[in-house]
């Protein structure tokens, strides 16, 4: 038993926490230490000093997400894991790091798509900018609002996006209306030149993780 | 080199061409043994009688599909994998088939989404859901049409789908308008009572697969 929970942990660690990982390209890595650089620092004592980025983590289940990471029991034996996490190979799948701006509403994620990722030939399917796209938004209305569900998604897909390269996904707040949060996302080039992907999300709020039910209604 | 080309062929085979396989459960199978039941079928001398149906061939990349499935000697060291098809465990990730009605332009996909889907607890990411319906949208385009690529997914997600549930996505064609075509496609429970997400899916006819610039433009 103990030797579950030690390789259930490596596994969580594995994912969630070697980052960077060698497959992550220089791009990838210069936009990963120039957001870390404004992140959180701990000064003497223990304390934590106000900054304007914060990294999101990233475990291979959303319920740890909703847990903190917290080891949960009753999914022990589970083998669901989340689908931008189901990849171990490094490179492989979805490589991403995202970073939250409380202040500025805004959330940023450094995305390298790898080659298990291909729609058209050589290029990013359709249907992975959609996920990464939800994934972004999603994660950043949890880390402000807490619980969530995607309601609507509207994605223009503007350009192909060529396998291995390194895009931003951007995610800002538009409004709050009753239970439903609306966000917009852009996925772009590096140096914000290019625009691939443009999306409108809205997510309804739940009272609880696992209260899955009476989405697209003011329940 | 023979071997690796064997090795290829084996995969292209194991991935296209072993439907069903031992992780599909009782109503996928149910489902499937019906569509085909009304596919075309050989009669004497080779000849093919007319059918309602017609199974839509899947290989693990598109450029395979675009060329009717012949191999490819320069993209034989790539190791790029279809998104859909990336998983090779039985049952792990996304198992469909899908079949097309071309009198009805209709088109129908039997999906059971894996445990390694998950995005809410126990539930398909709804990414992995918006990858499904770009996925049969996009199949029926281009058995409709020929070359595309998706301009615009509009998805409404109204009620979350189990992990290793099986469910239908319907796909059918709204309109065609100059260059873009129109699809309506919906996610329900095996009898259609229960809707689970509705879609509207526009897409960009190409020239030639390799052309994938110029989308969102009237080009």
């Amino acid at each position: 038993k103990r030797a579950m929970l030690e390789t259930i942990k490596m596994q969580g660690h594995h994912i969630s926490g070697l980052l960077p990982n060698p497959s992550w390209g220089p791009d990838m890595l210069r936009l990963y230490e120039h957001y870390k650089s404004q992140c959180e620092v701990e000064v003497e004592g223990g304390e934590k000093q106000g900054a304007l980025w914060q990294r999101l983590p990233s475990y291979n289940r959303s319920i740890k997400y909703a847990t903190g990471g917290a080891f949960l029991s009753r999914t022990i034996q589970s083998k669901a894991r989340l689908f931008t996490r189901n990849i171990t190979e490094p490179g492989a799948g979805f490589e991403y790091v995202l970073f939250a701006n409380k202040k500025e509403q805004k959330c940023v994620c450094i995305f390298q798509p790898g080659h298990l990722l291909e729609g058209p030939p050589g290029h990013v399917h359709g249907g992975a900018i959609a996920t990464m796209i939800d994934t972004v938004t999603g994660s950043h209305a949890v880390f402000l609002y807490g619980a969530i569900m995607t309601a609507n998604l509207n994605i223009n897909y503007r350009s192909p996006i060529s396998l291995g390269s390194t895009v931003l996904v951007e995610s800002t707040v538009d409004k709050m209306e009753g239970r439903k949060t609306l966000l917009s996302c852009k996925v772009t080039s590096t140096d914000g030149s290019k625009l691939y992907t443009e999306a409108t999300v809205i997510f309804g709020k739940l009272n609880n993780l696992f209260k899955l039910k009476c989405l697209n209604k003011d329940c």
